[in-house]
């Protein structure tokens, strides 16, 4: 770390990503002020207004394309009665550890308690059973945005592992299991239209093995990213879940020859949350966040050098046509030094910042300087909101394109368990053959876990990968190829 | 009620809406699809499209106009220690028997207990007092928008009274108490700029009585509206907090000659749900609801007739042009007979319809219904979006002169208590001398609550009142002109 260390850095107090990954994450957050960690309550985080404003962009990105697919937006209570739990019971039996329960109102005790939310399914499919008469009613799809909240006892992480998070969660219901296996492809495909091509975050989808399914579901494939020091992050995960809470929540309707059905169903969810913890993670750097362009708080911050009014003035109309052209714009005319402003700026991860002093004002040219390589050039004053667009898309362009190589850098492929372990070293998803992924307790699975305190991510969605050769842990014939990573 | 109601009416199934009101209003809600009562935990709403749509619209109005005056958004937990609570006296005793309590996670009872938000005054001061250090820290202002929690024993009523409502608030810190009674002004402003400019919903803004403030406040400022029915119902309420939390919450700040003091406070809490009762109420008529343009859910629908190539070309052109200019546009090409269509969307609102058909799909005319008059206009296609939004303007503002005129008609005076009680029959607010609203359990508003029914709602901010005569309950000499009403 030490020695490339500039003053500048030192000022800001940063350590490099790389080397302390985990001091980095938390100094940042810290340090741009998107979360305090100070909360009176184990846990829970307070999203302070740098956080917040990204995640209202995210949400506005993500609610849009699912309402493009067909979603529409629901609010259902974030109270959960204890009986709607206990229908379906490998979901209660998954979640039950982690409840947050409602035992009294004021001084008095409820006759039956209630869970706060920690996902909707047990509180929406009530409903979608009243909703649902026939298949005119179907498909249903809607989306909520909200939090959940999970007493997660490992270790809090901000943003990615905490007692209440962030998320959009999408519950559809269909006639045929094709229909239903369609919107999981669908739900794939939302991901990277919205995480990998707006937020920059790669990924590889996997069907996760029976034993890490979601509770209720019948498969569950989920999105895992990497994270700068090598672990794996699972990000949106979409579930087949068949007809499990359709018969314990008795969602039936009539097909058109008048039979009663039970609907397939499917639930997605994207925590904004955690993409976020992600988009900080992954395109931050020495001197702080990095934001893609779309989901920056704020898009472009004018910086005046020097008081005369001509600046000031100047400063203005850039900014208000920056503004009515929908890009988040503001002016930093505090007390401080235009050095001081750049640093904090960049700190905090504008993707753009436009320097305006009485040269600037007079000719007619700006001067453009970009967060992620930090280049500035001159630009003509006229034709400044195209000039940033277009910059803001090549800024986006240009993380992903780091993201990505650093991501599929980090997959390789081991033979033998020797090869394995050096490779889960150097972090990332490691590609193996492997015998079995069909029922809970496969001791191949518990070795690798005991060994490496590794887990199987599961197998390769977008590809279809036959395994050539012996199981990595037992070596009897392998069924699968497996991806395997240390998790947060 | 019987003998005007037309057959069209009567397939509605809707009643008057002001001889019936209460039931007019939950079969509306019902059959408008904007939320159902029916969920299996007591006092909850189940949210579905129609209300959500149209609150997002209303939050983000709401919330531009906010951000305009100098507020950033935040997110704090839902949950509060039980150790947060009792630092404000007042607060605590006012918010105590309403509180959800969480005692346990998973089988595990928690050390303290945890109550959710019944509002966030407990939880964000508490990070105030870390975030204040100096008078450059100040003024902080900071929202929310969320939903709170109230074990409101009292009968529920969607969008009225609930355990679980959806509200936006501004918590503010000031140097100096003129600059925080200067905010409360200004959140007198934005509730005229939104609730009633945007919304459509007249209100008038009284000082709230002594033993009638939010619990913890100096002074309380809420904005009464009449519902159709007469009755008062409580809209956004911004409080001058003065000291009271600061003290206890230990909020100081340096100032600018090095003194340490404590910062002065303001609250604001517009209940977007709440509102969307009075939009509702205020503006619905026989024929279902009817919205403000920019708040409508969908804002234009066009109904093909017929289903000729020409006829969906041109639907889709239009619809189209209408959604790139920003509107809200769906085209219903459902099954459904066009006068079936027709009913159902004046019964949802949509303040306008384009009708096409293959006179239409030729001509270049369109035919534009407003749902406000039910008339019918023929429009040029090409210049529909001026149309659009012109017609979209003239809509909103003929709801509000229509609310308005209902509003100041049921403001009354009255010079006797008999008076008062004939007029309180007729509904609305009733103007009073009276003596003191200085102190709790004043005996002369006790009277007027036991007599009928009906509570001094305060005394009007937007005008000094001085009183003339006596006091309309006891005879002494009056000190005040306040406003009686029955509330919901």
């Amino acid at each position: 770390m030490g020695s490339e260390k500039t003053e500048k850095e030192e000022n800001i107090g940063l350590r490099y990503r790389k080397s302390d990954f985990s001091k980095w994450f938390n100094e940042i957050i810290a340090k741009s002020e998107l979360a305090d960690l100070r909360y009176n309550a184990k846990g829970f985080l307070v999203h302070r207004p740098w956080s917040v404003m990204t995640m209202k962009a995210m949400y506005r990105i993500y609610e849009a394309e699912l309402e493009r697919n067909g979603h529409m937006p629901v609010w259902f209570p974030a109270l959960i009665p204890e009986r709607n739990f206990k229908k379906e019971a490998e979901h209660v039996e998954g979640f039950a550890p982690e409840l947050f329960w409602i035992t009294h109102t004021g001084d008095r005790r409820l006759s039956e308690k209630l869970a706060l939310r920690p996902t909707s399914e047990t509180a929406m499919y009530s409903m979608y059973s009243k909703w649902i008469r026939s298949w005119r009613d179907l498909p249903l799809k809607l989306y909520q945005s909200c939090q959940v909240w999970r007493c997660d006892t490992k270790a809090t992480r901000p943003f990615i592992r905490g007692r209440e998070f962030f998320w959009i969660e999408a519950h559809d219901a269909f006639e045929t299991r094709k229909e239903a296996e369609n919107q999981v492809k669908v739900d794939m495909k939302t991901t990277e239209q919205i995480m990998h091509r707006e937020f920059g975050i790669p990924f590889m989808f996997v069907q996760r093995p029976e034993w890490d399914k979601f509770p209720g579901a019948v498969h569950t494939y989920a999105a895992d990213t990497i994270m700068p020091d090598g672990k794996i992050l699972q990000q949106p995960s979409t579930h087949l879940l068949g007809h499990n809470f359709a018969k314990s929540f008795e969602i039936k309707y009539r097909d058109r020859k008048g039979n009663e059905k039970l609907v397939w169903q499917t639930c997605y969810g994207p925590a904004i949350w955690r993409i976020l913890a992600s988009v900080i993670a992954q395109h931050g750097d020495d001197k702080g966040l990095v934001f893609p362009f779309k989901i920056a708080p704020v898009q472009v911050v004018i910086v005046p050098i020097g008081k005369s009014p001509a600046v000031k003035e100047a400063c203005k109309d850039v900014r208000n046509r920056l503004a009515d052209a929908g890009i988040r714009t503001m002016i930093d005319d505090s007390d401080k030094r235009p050095g001081w402003k750049f640093n904090q700026w960049e700190m905090k991860g504008v993707p753009l910042r436009i320097e305006i002093g009485p040269k600037e004002a007079k000719s007619g040219k700006l001067t453009l300087a970009r967060r992620n390589n930090r280049k500035k050039e001159k630009i003509s004053n006229k034709g400044v909101v195209k000039i940033v667009e277009r910059a803001g898309n090549k800024i986006t362009a240009s993380l992903i394109k780091a993201a990505d190589k650093f991501f599929y850098e980090n997959i390789r492929s081991a033979k033998n368990m020797e090869e394995l372990g050096a490779m889960l070293k150097l972090g990332g998803l490691v590609k193996v053959n492997f015998c079995s992924v069909e029922s809970e307790g496969e001791p191949c699975a518990d070795e690798i876990q005991d060994r490496f305190h590794a887990m199987i991510r599961g197998t390769r969605v977008d590809k279809k990968e036959k395994p050539t050769g012996k199981c990595i842990v037992c070596g009897k014939k392998a069924a699968h190829v497996v991806y395997v990573g240390k998790q947060y």
